[in-house]
């Protein structure tokens, strides 16, 4: 049959190993900066491989890391899959109950993580769900104190070698997973064959993606666990960039000393990280010259950031992706000859989610099923398919009968599409909170409040934050009204979600609002609640 | 099954044409300047599918053209493989014989046809090896007088509606073709698959590849029977850029003129058509100020042609591909840090065949079967692999059993690989002159005879040879002819090389005979030589 040889990661690591070896991977630890080449970055990815057959791993096997962003977890990027098995980031900020959910769903063999996240993981190693979980590999050279029975990982590779014979892998081969947390019930799984982390890679290394090219210095903010924080691990690789990695909960002051120090000229996270950075730079001096672009996605990067930023010299470029997607799919590039727009039409061009890039299609399909125009105007859920936009969730058939449709994936996002082809997020169709980054489940939250004896009814909205850029808000109808239920109601939510999915304010009610067929009117509370705005 | 939809070409037509409506394509025909944008470009193209499900072409036929470069070829680059159809481009400068037998080969349903190669194609058009050919259109408004039974282009696609519902197609179905001529034997087919032209189309628009954007202006020199073009009217569509056909037989006035008054940004072409170029300007001004980059392959390109274009502050890339690649597999970019090298550093450098682009593997294969080392030195067979490099031959098991192995394509192309990864083709496996057990580079020699001011053209082959096995010998096209030039080229080629390295003979012509590519007939000198044999 004709046709090229099958698409993998592998051709990214031999590159950048072949043609840059003295190009450096920088990692903030615990234990200070560490910094080695591509050519050692792969000899340890060869010991890695080796060391997960040796320790009896199968060859098709999920491995989950339960990691912040730095070196040991990039190493797992290319060991994992090059090697034929399926790199399995798991979100160390999820509940509990969801880490239970997620590895008992896709029965991962070996478990890595973080010192700093050992005991969030051990709290959660609930038996039963971790029963697939053969070994725990701790990111570091020892093993802090624990109930898990776990080896750390430079013992671990310790003694391999540092070849490998890398297997020639189907391009339909699984091998990266994500959870995504839906609008209801469990996180949804979205597997990530070699192919789509292939198309995706080169996708976004293009002109019309991020750029990159060799003379870039990367540094992913957005964690490793959110979508391989979006694909940049992947992509620098693949353009013989220099990584730098932020290591565990990097604050401003990291983030600026990595920026000066490195010479990063390529950054990427949620719009919290920055409102974070540009509050710093209120008080401290930071030299942001090597800093070429900004790029802000997860949620509607705030037309205040990217002017803020320009001032500074840096180009901040606003993305719109999912967990589904790979998760890039639009980039808020300015066509030729509208750098010349005036001040205002430039921003509010940039501020939009975008162009989508080279190899995606989208329409966007209005509530009687029709396409909209391309208008600015009408909005409609905007549906996307393309090579590396998954096609179903893991083990979920009703799911997949919902949000997916003749290949395309329903994204579950309300958007007007302008004349030019940028699209605009002017809603959310999903029942879904996302606040700094992170998903709050509406959903869940309301059964948690409707647990309480004397609630009714209630339904939680996401209101605008400031610095979160949503905050969840519950409206309670309260069967008896008592001074003290609020408090109960939210001591209640606290016992079992993280401290963040507790809600800012609940406020009482006599009836939800309701939509013409019945439903919950979310947008009605949510614009009735902007009265007494967070932000 | 995980995994996204399936890579094929419409979405790159249906970015351009719903993004970029307004951006225009320009074409240079008979009959003048035609210009039209991306929107009417998509309508022309739905017709054009309309006319050939209408002419009851089948829907997976192979539809060849004999074209030059203009829009009318380009329609065709989209309406034939994004209905499903296959694109047989077919090089017009073959021997009849050898068109008779790809068409035969090939089973085209229906050929395009230039104007200007009517009458050649007529002569060709044996009715026994064109028995799989039902209709002849002719690109144009009318039909030429001609033997051929054909219609007009215009009026083929009239009338049809511009409207077409492109199916969904597998990544696995062939959507073009092109016959490389082989080194010996008749012209071996290659077939491109949906996903084949969708990755070299990713590939080659990062940074790595060409880098284009919707700020360029493309002019694809290189013929649209090569290789598509190296897959620039793909790559220019996909990135929303402005395309810039030269058509049919453009001289160097052309050419300046079109790059004058488009604002031609990037350009592509054998090095032949830069040295006309240059020399036409010698007498000629012409206003470069828009061209940003040269891409220069087929055949190495002279540092001379890099300098000169340098002075005239014009970026010149060197690239090199097969047929068999789609085409594009190297460019010689400069690495970071490598602008500060001195010039004759920079250069040599970017006088390389370069830095495989991300996505392909290669190895250097010597005579004993063992990868060569990358120290510039040591030099063997390159042999690649990758989604665009095909791994077999249409209908030749022979040719496939010879010239792949294990999904890699052997090159036949001779090169070292140096430290920085940058490979340098030394020869043709077929070229390479084999003295004594030693393989002898006649490109070498040609390049060190061609360093001398009196020498246009050099070319250096081995003849039989009854001790060494074969020997060098240099037919040299002098520009004045001495009575002294050959022995001064001697001794040029004595001071740089080992004097086994120095050609026996030195024979001056009045041209090189040429194959119908353009390319140095070599097995035509060999022949010759003969006579005076140094057996
Ligand atoms: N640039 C953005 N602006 C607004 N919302 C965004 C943006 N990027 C992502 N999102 C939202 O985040 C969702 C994907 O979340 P996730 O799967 O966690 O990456 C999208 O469907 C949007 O609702």
């Amino acid at each position: 049959m004709p046709g090229g040889t099958d698409q993998t990661l592998r051709p990214f690591l031999w590159r950048a190993e072949r043609m840059y070896p003295d190009v450096e991977i920088v990692s903030r630890t615990h234990d200070g900066i560490e910094r080695y080449d591509y050519a050692e970055f792969g000899g340890r990815v060869a010991r890695l491989a080796n060391a997960l057959d040796e320790a009896g791993i199968s060859d098709d096997a999920r491995v989950g890391t339960f990691c912040w962003n730095h070196h040991r977890h990039f190493e797992t990027y290319f060991g994992v899959p090059d090697s034929g098995r399926q790199l399995h980031t798991i979100n160390p900020l999820l509940p509990d109950e969801h880490i239970q959910f997620i590895v008992e769903n896709a029965s991962d063999e070996l478990l890595f993580v973080d010192p700093s996240l050992l005991e969030k993981l051990a709290g959660a190693a609930d038996p039963d769900a971790f029963d697939s979980v053969r070994q725990f590999v701790v990111m570091g050279e020892t093993v802090p104190e624990t109930d898990l029975d776990a080896t750390d990982y430079e013992s671990f590779i310790a003694g391999r070698s540092d070849e490998y014979d890398w297997p020639t892998l189907s391009e339909d081969r699984p091998a990266g997973m994500c959870y995504t947390s839906g609008t209801t019930g469990k996180p949804k799984g979205v597997e990530y064959t070699q192919q789509m982390l292939w198309s995706h890679t080169m996708a976004t290394i293009t002109p019309q993606g991020l750029g990159l090219d060799d003379t870039d210095v990367v540094m992913p903010v957005v964690p490793m666990f959110h979508v391989n924080a979006w694909g940049m691990p992947f992509t620098a690789t693949a353009a013989g960039a220099k990584h730098v990695y932020p290591g565990p909960s990097p604050d401003p002051a990291d983030l600026a000393h990595l920026i000066e120090e490195e010479g990063v000229t390529i950054t990427a996270g949620v719009p919290t990280v920055w409102l974070g950075l540009l509050e710093y730079m209120t008080d401290n001096e930071v030299d942001l010259s090597s800093l070429e672009q900004v790029i802000i996605g997860g949620s509607a990067a705030p037309e205040s950031v990217v002017r803020r930023f320009d001032e500074l010299g840096v180009d901040v470029l606003h993305a719109w992706g999912m967990t589904e997607m790979s998760p890039i799919g639009s980039v808020a590039r300015l066509k030729d000859g509208m750098d010349e727009w005036d001040d205002t039409d430039r921003y509010a061009k940039r501020a939009k989610q975008g162009l989508m890039v080279p190899g995606l299609e989208f329409k966007v399909i209005d509530e009687g099923g029709d396409e909209v125009d391309w208008d600015g105007e009408e909005f409609g859920e905007l549906w996307v398919r393309g090579p590396w936009v998954t096609t179903e969730y893991f083990e979920r058939p009703e799911a997949n009968a919902e949000d997916f449709e003749d290949g395309w994936l329903k994204t579950g996002d309300v958007v007007s599409v302008d004349p030019d082809g940028y699209i605009e997020i002017v809603d959310r169709a999903k029942d879904v909170i996302k606040s700094g980054g992170e998903w709050i489940s509406s959903v869940e939250l309301e059964n948690a409040l409707m647990a309480h004896d004397d609630v009714n009814e209630a339904t939680v909205v996401g209101v605008p934050h400031e610095k979160w850029q949503e905050r969840p808000v519950a409206f309670v109808v309260a069967g008896e009204e008592r001074d003290s239920l609020k408090d109960e109601l939210i001591d209640l939510v606290a016992e079992d979600y993280p401290k963040w999915w507790v809600p800012d304010d609940v406020l009482f009610i006599d009836e939800v609002p309701k939509t013409a067929t019945g439903k919950f009117s979310k947008k009605d509370l949510r614009e009735e609640y902007s009265d007494e705005s967070l932000v």
